[in-house]
């Protein structure tokens, strides 16, 4: 067929395989979103019909993807993992993480509407892009997972004082800038519970933690084992008949996915989590 | 701050950037579309409506990234073609491929109603996959363009015949696919004429040739000049004052962006829009 | 000067960092080393002259390479490996595999002579071309080394019955490949003694069991710790002062390198020998 | 058989494929050779035995890879072109550069005695490191060419003054470096030729130019065609028939590799060597 003579246009296609058995992260992040939380009026310092947006396609994005153990978001970001296992699309990062963009993107113009019922979206259009990052050891993808969370307290903590000094305080940008530069945490802490009786623990867990986004399953009793010592050796996947890989696929498929607002640094997170470094799903939790 | 701890995490990410000086060609590809098909009962052997969408996401990519120059679409796939001088987000792949694609997805979900006014979206939603492929020469880009416009040729006659064998000639899949097995153009054509009077010739440009998308500017008349020989030289950057950058930035966003269904395989498409090639903006079209 | 108007094509070269934290292995292989064989008229099934020039010159490489941690060669090959923390030439691929091909080909040209005191080189020259690899985990470093291990043990044992029955059994080379096809170890083994009195568990080790080079630390009593389980967790860097990067600098430096024939395969020699994944060098042997 | 458990492994190695139709141009650099000159007492500012030996190591690579079409090298380094259409070892970097690096390695440490009679090597030997680095175009190409002469030039009319001022001129190093500093070209050839009667023009050609390798044919008589032009359309591969290819592959091995000292900037030298960029053989040269 005459096709042919062109064809050989197929071979420049370059193969971008991830490394086989490492942690996978793709993260995304919200093109020009400075300008549309001004044009569509976000509240600040937080809002949380944008956050449940962006949380509402994670969900979808780990509906559609069962092969994602774990997801953090924060702000106008979000963070899927795959377990280092993982072989789907056969690692190839560009399927990887045009699938998750493509997906999440999906859902946050076509969820829009639901939370912001009253803003019609106008062009240009909300976008994401994305990219995605190998993580060798345990530590290493748990590092990662700390390095957003700290990231989020920082920028939340800041926020919420800046925009305090401005809304309850009458203060112009520039001034709350400059009051805050050079601060600690003690000290905005201070400004926020001195000048304005608020007391930043008592803050929404949402805006102080993120969102972590995951499949649940009965909670396992903290042990007394050292997780750092042998978080890899979890995370080793073991090999297993058929029938065992479709069991285990279809109580990853029944399993709820949950978004909650917790600490992800701290080893209990993941000490009563096993399955979200060992790939095994657990047992579905009680009723309650 | 305590983030420093962690922070050391940011070195995993490895460098994606393209090879400079090479046409960059990202092709995006629906995800599982022969069920969406099927679930939105799409038309067939083509449905404009569905190709219309396609049509007006690209545009509207092209309107939100000017670097790209020219983009080429057939049934669920559209490829956009940077020019080799580009240097948007540094030429990373990852952040070039992202883009487009979340770009894509946003018009196509948001513009999904006006097509398909009474078939509205339900889960799981219309996603897009996508990659990046560099081309050093004009002549590989140019032979890139016509394998997707001879594909284009290929399954849409291919696709007219059994569709008409099935639709007008009352035969079931096997027996149309039994009898097209084997066949060569000629063939199909005949089948087409002989049996249901159809000329293959006078069906629509758009599902023969596929969907061309550019900026629209004067056509330069067709020089006896060999373009095969002087391509790559036509397609070396200038190198240009500020102001005459501003300026050429400023054409090409009053530049009215075409879709047209033209051969691009043949050298004169090429030839006459210059600009394809060369990046620099040509004159204005005269109003008609 | 002049020189900046043609230094944008330093631009052109692309970054080839290694991903951090992985073990690296560069394996470098001889170039056409049949030939070379039959050139030099090597001994069959071992020559102990090639492989004792192909030891030293992994010696030296080790030697002027610190970073190296273990290396294991057989046959015309040779694997070198970089501790998982290893930050040598900011772990550019083709620096650290260039550097060892070119390290271990000069030190194998010019001791060619000592081992090979009566046949001169002549053209073309030995040359050896090589890549690297990157491990994620212990586990995975060590299936590399257990798969170049039983690769040599397999080769050797079909080698040493291949020519045993060609030198001693009179056959060809035909007949002997006929003979053996289908064989499984327990047949050669008993091919050899049965036919050539020739135990096959009496060869020479370093034939059998390949050659393991290594800096020489009092040896370990092996415990009874699950070495499996936490490999990954001796393995993992732990943050120094400089005065004690320097001791461990001295340390590594004054150490004896060794070249051994040892089993590599299981748990006991990495047991005993912790500094191996540890990259903690251990204490200086007592003097015998 | 026992390996399969540990094959795996394989799998962890990552393609490298060069980007098709992309010149290929991979560099070699000494390895330590500031303190390689001292040792063995290179003469300053050029040692004529240094560069006669590394010209003689990339002859002998030529000779071995009869697809580099053009080398070119001045002090430690050389720079070896495949020409963009070269399918060597399926374009492979880390096999490209490594053979090279090896084959150059082993020529340079086995030639060594007969440039360096009286200096027999001593531990460390000498060594090189390597990269391979993509060019598209040919403008890119010559582009690279001619940095490394510009390099060559402005480097050695450095050297030599600096070293007049010395050797000559009774100078200590700092300060020559000292009177130096800041110097344009038009300076320094004025205090070679005021201060000690030299015309750095009568330099000897290779010290000037650096030495360029490549197979001799026919001249071409200079056309009056713009190279610039169409350089890239002579340098797209023709397709053709097996017995052209062999014919062109023999007239490739009998032709003789010179080394000469060219303006290789100018059009001149590729306007009339028209072999090097179209990798069609030329006729062989008139005896003389």
């Amino acid at each position: 067929m005459a096709n042919s003579k062109f064809e050989y246009v197929k071979a420049f296609e370059q193969p971008d395989t991830l490394l086989q058995n490492t942690w996978v992260v793709v993260r995304i992040d919200g093109r020009g979103f400075t300008k549309l939380c001004a044009k569509y009026a976000f509240e600040k310092p937080n809002d949380k019909r944008a956050l449940d947006l962006m949380n509402a396609a994670a969900r979808a994005v780990m509906t559609d993807l069962p092969d994602i153990t774990i997801a953090y978001g924060v702000s106008d970001e979000y963070s899927f993992v795959f377990h280092k296992s993982c072989t789907l699309f056969e690692r190839r990062a560009s399927k990887l993480v045009t699938t998750i963009v493509s997906t999440f993107t999906a859902h946050y113009i076509h969820s829009w509407s639901t939370y912001f019922p009253d803003a019609p979206l106008t062009l240009p259009l909300p976008s994401f892009d994305g990219r995605a990052v190998c993580y060798p050891s345990v530590q290493n993808l748990r590092d990662y997972m700390s390095w957003r969370q700290v990231d989020c307290h920082i920028n939340n903590l800041y926020n919420t004082t800046f925009w305090a000094l401005i809304q309850l305080g009458g203060m112009d940008n520039r001034a709350a800038e400059e009051l805050l530069a050079g601060t600690v945490s003690g000290d905005k802490n201070e400004i926020l519970f001195s000048r304005f009786h608020i007391n930043y623990n008592n803050e929404p867990e949402m805006y102080k933690k993120g969102s972590v986004v995951f499949r649940d399953y009965e909670l396992v009793e903290p042990g007394t084992h050292n997780v750092q010592a042998d978080a890899d050796a979890i995370a080793e996947p073991v090999s297993m008949t058929k029938s065992q890989t479709e069991k285990d696929k279809k109580r990853r498929n029944k399993a709820r996915i949950v978004i909650e607002h917790l600490d992800i640094i701290k080893d209990d997170f993941w000490d009563r989590r096993p399955w979200l470094l060992s790939n095994k799903p657990g047992k579905a939790p009680k009723e309650t």
